[in-house]
């Protein structure tokens, strides 16, 4: 039966990512306290293919995830990089992982036990200018309480759900939970999955004595990652789900080397 | 050239609706203040087709359509459910609507002009056992405040946007503007798109001394709706994008006569 | 503390529903082949409220569901729904459940193992007026190849991916798998995660010698339901994702006794 | 009234991109048959904000908007970037603007009008380092035959409707309508909003007589874009929604100077 990918291709002109997208896939992540936990992720594999190559065969990506399944975890990302280098003869290859990670979470007074669900991301690369280069995602929910509307008011504040998504690159592996334990520390309050009454009353005069603009969220959280000597590259954004409008109020730092992705 | 969709079927089943759907399309709409306003709709157009029916026309779904651009509006939907039936050769016809409609509103205290953005959708059919029914259904965001969380803290109160949707069925036409101030009365405040300080102190403000619940913002409304008259049966919801939580509270209301739908 | 949802609401109107909505949560669900998988869903809980309550007790439906943490799943929704009645002092409980749901699947020719996924949702009720009604929706994709395309063209025919929506109310529990295998079966072809050459060829031409309408697919969807006594209820709508529109093609089927809920 | 964030921040933390997001927003745009057209954007509007300022005015980005009311168009975008700057006194100004256009479209052999929309956005900043950077990007629906499942299949071949996304930077502004004209000749067909039959035939067999890869068609569009010296930058991806698959196939390619952005 022919081959047609394996043609050649005379329009000289290299593919830098073809692959496969939009993958649903179950997939195991390392747990900081629970060793690992199950999860569902959404999957994107992308290799760069040579002017002479007609296409590249799309089932070898599928195939290779089977091969990992159960263990498609962070520290597993290498392996399957390689895997796709060799599998499909390319020199540079890209795996785009996203799912909900759970962390459960006492509410501040009573107690109370809770799962709380942050939506993360892990983008991986392996080229022949960068041989490995990993990007942590993570998106966390939280409450921001306006320092504007709290000072010019006689009683009350504007508050909201916000969501900050920091992203970072690092020399050593870094576990999602201290992502997002200091992004809850830079929020006007964090977010819970229960709270009794006597929680309500706690989270909603931390956040009252704690008032954040979305410039004030990025900038803490800026401050710890700038002294984290093991962080090489970060960007954060925090972004308001305005109570007060139909739109968000958003604020976006990037910093660290770039010159070498 | 055969034409497939016009053979006999013997599978003796009747099919409910049949038609094209996410089809957008540049539309116009009656606007209380304006006249008209033009906007984007997402729309669906569906029929019935008789057991003995293999495939309906697809393409008539659009050219009714493109006979009708720039008079989609409230008031010519009656008129596109006779042409589709009779385009079609079908019983039932049914068209579904939605797009974003804007509003000119002032700041409170400032007057500072901005438009707001309002998610409507129009429902109509037409069916043997019920002549017309037309459902028109507006969503509004709004600001909550949660009547618990201010009485139990020493100071402040969670609050957040919310989303009350509104779907009625009535007599004579009504205003979309007219379901929007009645919604924007039963918030704890109303969300604007321009706000400057003196603004921002009164929303906050007014939402502080008015907190509700979204089982109150669900009340309020149905206790409005209720006494008009003009309306025939409504359902009223409220979801509240709690700024302590990572997931919506929410609250249902329908009332009214279902008989005949 | 005082209890502001606890307190008497004088304006006389009950609440349908209210609870929480849009929680992500870990689950496991009954799988055929292997007895349970892991997977993730969102979840929605709701029960009725008095005319005479002015709120309820959001917490509760979250710890609830802690209670039955890992044992969330098909034969467990009686239970949960009468928990819920019982701590909220409800007459009417809720719940709404929607998830990724994954099947190995073998490729029609090599064999070659995949992971097919396939969003299933199911709505539990208990309502004074119906003990209990539960209704089980799975969506599927399929290929679709057009038989006007066909029949009309010198050669080839268009095709595309398509999505068959079913849901149904049964007498006895119903497996998530036998309702994929059998819209399946009514697709001009079923869709693959792994596809290597042969099997691409093998699909490729079973989708052309087997071409269908979403008029089609509903059909035989129905046909096999229609003749199903363990099939109570059911309604199927199929959608394609036209390769040669913007928008879809859809055509519903909806039978059964409606009476009782 | 105080203005907090006027007050001075002592973090020494400046903030790349700070302003709003999301909002819904009428705009006109330029129409190269009709001269302009209505439509419905959503618009992000972000400045820096130095490091020793607490915070940004997100009022006066929509009061901005605003004064531009009517004439936000390609045209304009660099009117309001310096007024944003001026306004926010800022050294760097943003601006990212999507909204669906619409192109009335003739069937290949009946002649039949139909409107087919199209996703654009317009990216446009001014910084220190780079006076004026803009990016038009625009979203392409399209056919795309399987060569491989053509060539091993004794008839038919699987396709499905594909999205091609360009991205371009260029010296002179260009039209919408070219850049999706040349996508939709590097397709295997191009998508259309009403076909009859006879239009049906053509486009199944002008499929059918020109299969084509994602890589194909990434190829051939670089191909164009390479050869334009009005273009200084491109990026364009194709994305497949598989027929055979319930995951896409895609392939990216970008080209260009990026040292000045």
């Amino acid at each position: 039966m022919i081959d047609i990918q394996k043609q050649r291709d005379y329009r000289n002109i290299p593919i830098d990512k073809v692959g496969i997208k939009n993958l649903r896939y179950p997939i195991k992540v390392m747990d900081k306290s629970n060793g690992v936990q199950s999860t569902i992720a959404t999957i994107g594999m992308f290799v760069d293919l040579p002017h002479q190559c007609k296409g590249t065969h799309m089932s070898r990506f599928v195939e290779l995830l089977n091969l990992f399944r159960e263990q498609v975890s962070l520290d597993s990302i290498d392996n399957i990089l390689e895997d796709m280098k060799t599998t499909l003869g390319a020199q540079s290859s890209h795996i785009e992982i996203t799912f909900p990670y759970f962390v459960e979470k006492e509410a501040p007074v009573t107690g109370c036990k809770g799962l709380m669900d942050y939506i993360c991301s892990i983008h991986g690369s392996s080229t022949p200018e960068r041989d490995r280069d990993m990007v942590l995602k993570v998106a966390v929910p939280i409450t921001s309480v306006c320092p504007c509307s709290k000072e010019i008011s006689k009683y009350g504040a504007h508050n909201q759900r916000g969501e900050v998504l920091v992203s970072t690159r690092f020399k050593r592996l870094i576990w999602i939970e201290d992502m997002i334990n200091l992004v809850e520390g830079c929020a006007s309050c964090d977010v819970y999955s229960v709270l009794k009454r006597e929680d309500e009353k706690a989270v909603t005069e931390r956040g009252y004595e704690n008032p954040k603009f979305v410039e004030d969220v990025v900038r803490d959280v800026s401050q710890i990652l700038n002294d984290d000597e093991n962080i090489t590259w970060f960007s954060v954004s925090a972004e308001n789900f305005e109570s007060i409008h139909n739109h968000s109020a958003y604020a976006y730092i990037e910093n660290g080397d770039r010159t070498n992705f």
